[in-house]
């Protein structure tokens, strides 16, 4: 199953036989003192610098987040998106609980983006899937619902089924929906990182639509953040994930995904995996 | 399914309910001349050592290897494993081609060892698996026959449950039996890597008997190796690798192992991850 989303300029496909898709996670103010000041101030410096190095080291999509406190959150989302287009050929990803902010940044985007996120909640569904299928763009589908988060593989399976099923209610096919399983804090539960992995297994296995996962949580609380992070990316890809929100200007995470996509057999003759090697051994000298 | 080893004093337990099983590699004299040259000259101090810091950074099992040009290999491996028991606690795993070197470090070993290896060839079989039996020991089957690697999950099942079959005729419960599903290099075939991968999770769910693997040789003739094995044990691991021959000497390596039990729910409060962190911490300070 292809997940297509463009730019005006530029296709990306999410699918297992291509690529893994890196949503780059940088452009979101939360916990980002900086870009929070300067986006309140309407200054886009910063996100563009985001943008520019996401894109340099591997973003295939950028996620955009524009929950400034105080802010006219539908005129900045919009106005970063304008800027972003001009700046980088990625497709984009809005990021927003605001449906006013969502409908004015896809109004105004001239490609396909990804929406983030619905999750299963009734009210969720019926305001965001509507924008997604007039806008005919993708969506994330975050399979939490109005009973909370589900707690088995067969659970949260069943809140995807509903999601995808939701969203053909409205005239989109699954393949615009990819659903993100929930990647809870191991500190907080030794079993959450198991029960995200066996539902991707099981949520691909039984409805076939692509799967990402904001992979950067799940380290949340613990030392060495990174080395957890990375390979919980590779566990996702070999489970069949297929992107993932997280951040390729930290090196190892770029790395394992390249990594991946080599023993994946999406790298032929190695090719990619050589000439990043080759870029990283040059910035260095 | 619970593959047991032991030494005299340590048991090791080789199942996807305990953490992954680490099998060091480096007392293997192939490539390695200052190993190889001492050990020629029966000094076993850069073998003992080698034994001391796999132990210390996380191998549950050492693979022993004592293949010495021009040696007598069945004494020299025999006393090799009498030295390395004296040394430390972890279980051994034989390592060797020759049938006579095998029995007589299997007859002097007190506890209960890995032969590495057998394959589906029906000499080998027919001269290790006795071997095995007779000495109540575990064996690990590589999935290669007298027609060769063969190319399809499928195909590797099928010399799997060849081997498992095999062993049984010789009294040996599938528990005793660890199957290797043989990784290629990528460089070589781009889909080398993903063939072994889809072999792991199909032998895994066909006949239920633990998994192994050499995760060393995907990377040859590639930069940057040691982030393509690391990516490679966090995939197979996914997909129900519960053990490998490779080495923890190598932070990466460890880190990437520890990391994925941690994810894989196999370390409880995270105490393990945390513990290991502390000590990194501290042997650099």
């Amino acid at each position: 199953m292809e997940t297509h989303l463009s730019s005006k300029t530029k296709q990306i496909i999410i699918s297992p036989d291509h690529p893994f898709v890196i949503i780059g996670e940088r452009i979101n103010p939360t916990r980002r003192k900086a870009l929070m000041e300067s986006l309140a101030r309407g200054d886009f410096s910063i996100a563009l610098d985001d943008a520019r190095k996401q894109v340099a080291t591997g973003a295939h999509v950028l996620d955009v987040n524009a929950g400034v406190p105080g802010a006219d959150e539908p005129k900045l989302l919009e106005g970063l998106a304008r800027a972003l287009t001009q700046e980088v050929d990625a497709p984009l990803c809005f990021d927003s609980a605001n449906p006013a902010a969502l409908e004015a940044a896809l109004a105004a985007y001239e490609g396909k983006a990804l929406i983030n996120s619905t999750t299963g909640e009734e009210k969720m569904m019926n305001t965001v899937l509507p924008l997604t299928a007039k806008y005919h763009a993708a969506v994330i589908g975050v399979v939490t619902d109005d009973s909370g988060v589900p707690a088995t593989p067969e659970a949260r399976l069943a809140v995807a089924r509903k999601i995808v099923q939701r969203a053909a209610d409205y005239g989109m096919s699954p393949e615009d929906v990819v659903i993100d399983c929930l990647a809870l804090t191991v500190s907080a539960d030794s079993l959450a990182g198991r029960v995200t992995l066996d539902s991707l297994q099981l949520i691909r296995q039984e409805l076939g639509v692509n799967l990402s996962l904001g992979a950067s949580n799940v380290s949340f609380g613990l030392p060495d953040r990174v080395a957890i992070n990375a390979a919980y990316l590779a566990l996702g890809i070999a489970r069949g994930m297929t992107a993932a929100i997280t951040d390729p200007t930290i090196p190892e995470l770029a790395t394992t995904i390249r990594a991946c996509d080599l023993l994946m057999g999406r790298d032929e003759y190695a090719m990619r995996w050589i000439k990043a090697y080759r870029a990283a051994r040059k910035a260095k000298a």
